[in-house]
């Protein structure tokens, strides 16, 4: 597998995208090929930094960086040679299988669908987002590519978060669940409801809608919504889990007595940070796309880039991205009535 | 105060709202009379059992319950004589000034459409759910009575949030904020894009929009959004707070060791359970009825139950109801160039 890895970007610079590289590949992460796409002074640095000694690497220059800041279709127009396109563009000239970026959401996304283009039978790529709840993980599709979205959609939304809850998650039968306001049929919106009686219609382990008291239960593994609702969860999760460890942590040192209570119990807090910690599950995916992209949060450290790294290649191990076409194709064909075959052509 | 109290439905039975009233009773509760409405003898034995005196009581029979699954408007239909609709009809008589019940959301919401009708300048009543936060809590409206949204509704949200903010939450100058995937001027849908434009012609505090990530950091003190997105967002925190405390638990009983150490930090642990509890707060204001209407959990037991006598109380001596009406005009009257004075005489 060939990697193009975009080292620019995030909070804490390229220091962790090479420091999380060494990681993986002492964790056995085997690369063909790891493009280091960014400012070559920069990567040579940290590669320098951090001893780092592999026949794989390639660093691809690219001179400028697209910040959080930038509104991203504008941006890319005005930076041809930022690090996130260089990257995309590797992936195009079928120079790369895969792109791993810590930039702007909204700039790889915007990157991707210029630079690859979607997969035929995508109506939209998706952002994925992979939610730790104390029992496994759930997929969240979409997490906030798409802000309105029509009802098919949400059913690719759901065909996709399957291919990638069973071949990276590991969930053999991935239940997927539309999330809604109740679990009774005929809840919600027009939206949900008509998304509704086309999920029936597939051929996925539709377990029907659910709801927000549903996702932390183990009810489900796929959680299909359109981008707002999902961006909306997404964000308040991570909020709410961050604003509980942070206060418990604040009570925990107190007085004497706590801190020592803190202590004996330790390996109970260190468990719960480690079970719902969302870099263990590498990054979020953008799906739909004619290759294979993850997100990395900008936060992300050493650990997380590791972690990406390695959810990548088991991402491109299990043949996500074709799995993803033949699959999208066999959903629009039985509710479109379209013949799979014609829709089914990978370029 | 004269308050109705619908004594039937919710997972414990009226014995709960009894020994909640007990306790609210000598916690400086002063009601003029309180009307239990239920089945005459099953009030009779609690009142009894928890030997409960007060000349403020008195019993006003209902021999129907609206259950959980019933569909509420067409159930309100089927049972004429159900606790719910008899203790509506006591405020729309003029002998009583609130509700409360633990019964069925979506019933009390119909019931009180019913029997209470809209104040003038409301164009849909909302449910308000107050969600805790590590520094004070936050009103979210709509949480889930009205899935679809216009614009002028989430103003109107804004409006009868602020009130209760203000009035029961004790937020000198409520912080306004539209619920929106990106603080940025400009994000998100066309509900929210206009909803922004409107919002900032108004006299509320408003802080634009605001993401997941600030629900827990101290921002907003009002969060406004569709009931679509409100339910989602409390169930999720429910869910999500809930999965987490259950978690701490079972790894903190794992062995000696760590259950020693949760001995001798309990206080922390107790610390943010109360901190974090939404029956702090009493219940889920229904905002908008010509009457004040308060939902308690169904999971409710005493001490919810005497906290939503007690938020009641201070609901009907700040006269959030009479509030709402005022400031409803005057924000009507701003966005549509209506004269105030012609929209805010009550009835």
């Amino acid at each position: 597998m060939r990697v193009a890895v975009d080292v620019m970007g995030g909070d804490h610079g390229p220091g962790v995208v090479i420091g999380g590289l060494q990681m993986a590949l002492r964790s056995g992460f085997r690369p063909e090929r790891v493009y280091l796409v960014g400012r070559r002074q920069e990567i040579e640095q940290k590669l320098r930094e951090h001893d780092v000694e592999s026949g794989a690497l390639e660093i691809v220059h690219a001179s400028e960086v697209l910040t959080m800041e930038d509104r991203p279709v504008q941006a890319l127009r005005r930076k041809p040679d930022c690090s996130i396109l260089r990257a995309m563009e590797l992936v195009a000239e079928g120079r790369a299988d895969a792109v791993i970026s810590m930039g702007n959401t909204g700039g790889i996304f915007a990157a991707a669908t210029l630079k690859l283009g979607r997969l035929p039978g995508v109506d939209r790529g998706a952002i994925a987002a992979v939610i730790p709840t104390p029992e496994r993980a759930f997929v969240l599709v979409d997490a906030g590519a798409n802000i309105e979205c029509k009802p098919l959609h949400l059913v690719q939304y759901a065909v996709m978060g399957s291919v990638y809850a069973r071949e990276v998650l590991r969930a053999s039968s991935p239940r997927v669940g539309l999330m809604n306001v109740g679990r009774e049929d005929g809840k919600g919106n027009e939206l949900t409801q008509e998304a509704f009686r086309l999920l029936r219609r597939t051929s996925l382990n539709f377990v029907g809608n659910v709801e927000g008291h549903d996702l932390f239960e183990d009810r489900v593994d796929v959680v299909v919504c359109d981008g707002f609702v999902g961006n909306v969860i997404l964000k308040t999760c991570e909020s709410l889990a961050l604003a509980m460890f942070g206060m418990l942590k604040r009570e925990l040192s107190r007085n004497l007595r706590r801190r020592l209570g803190a202590i004996l119990a330790g390996n109970a807090f260190r468990t719960l940070r480690r079970r719902l910690d969302p870099e263990a599950y590498g990054g979020a995916p953008l799906l739909g796309f004619r290759g294979t992209v993850m997100k990395v949060h900008g936060s992300a450290r050493e650990r997380a880039w590791c972690s990406a790294l390695l959810i990548t290649a088991q991402t491109l191990q299990h043949h996500v991205r074709d799995q993803i076409a033949q699959q999208i194709a066999e959903a629009n064909a039985v509710l479109e009535n379209r013949s799979a075959a014609s829709a089914s052509t990978l370029p």
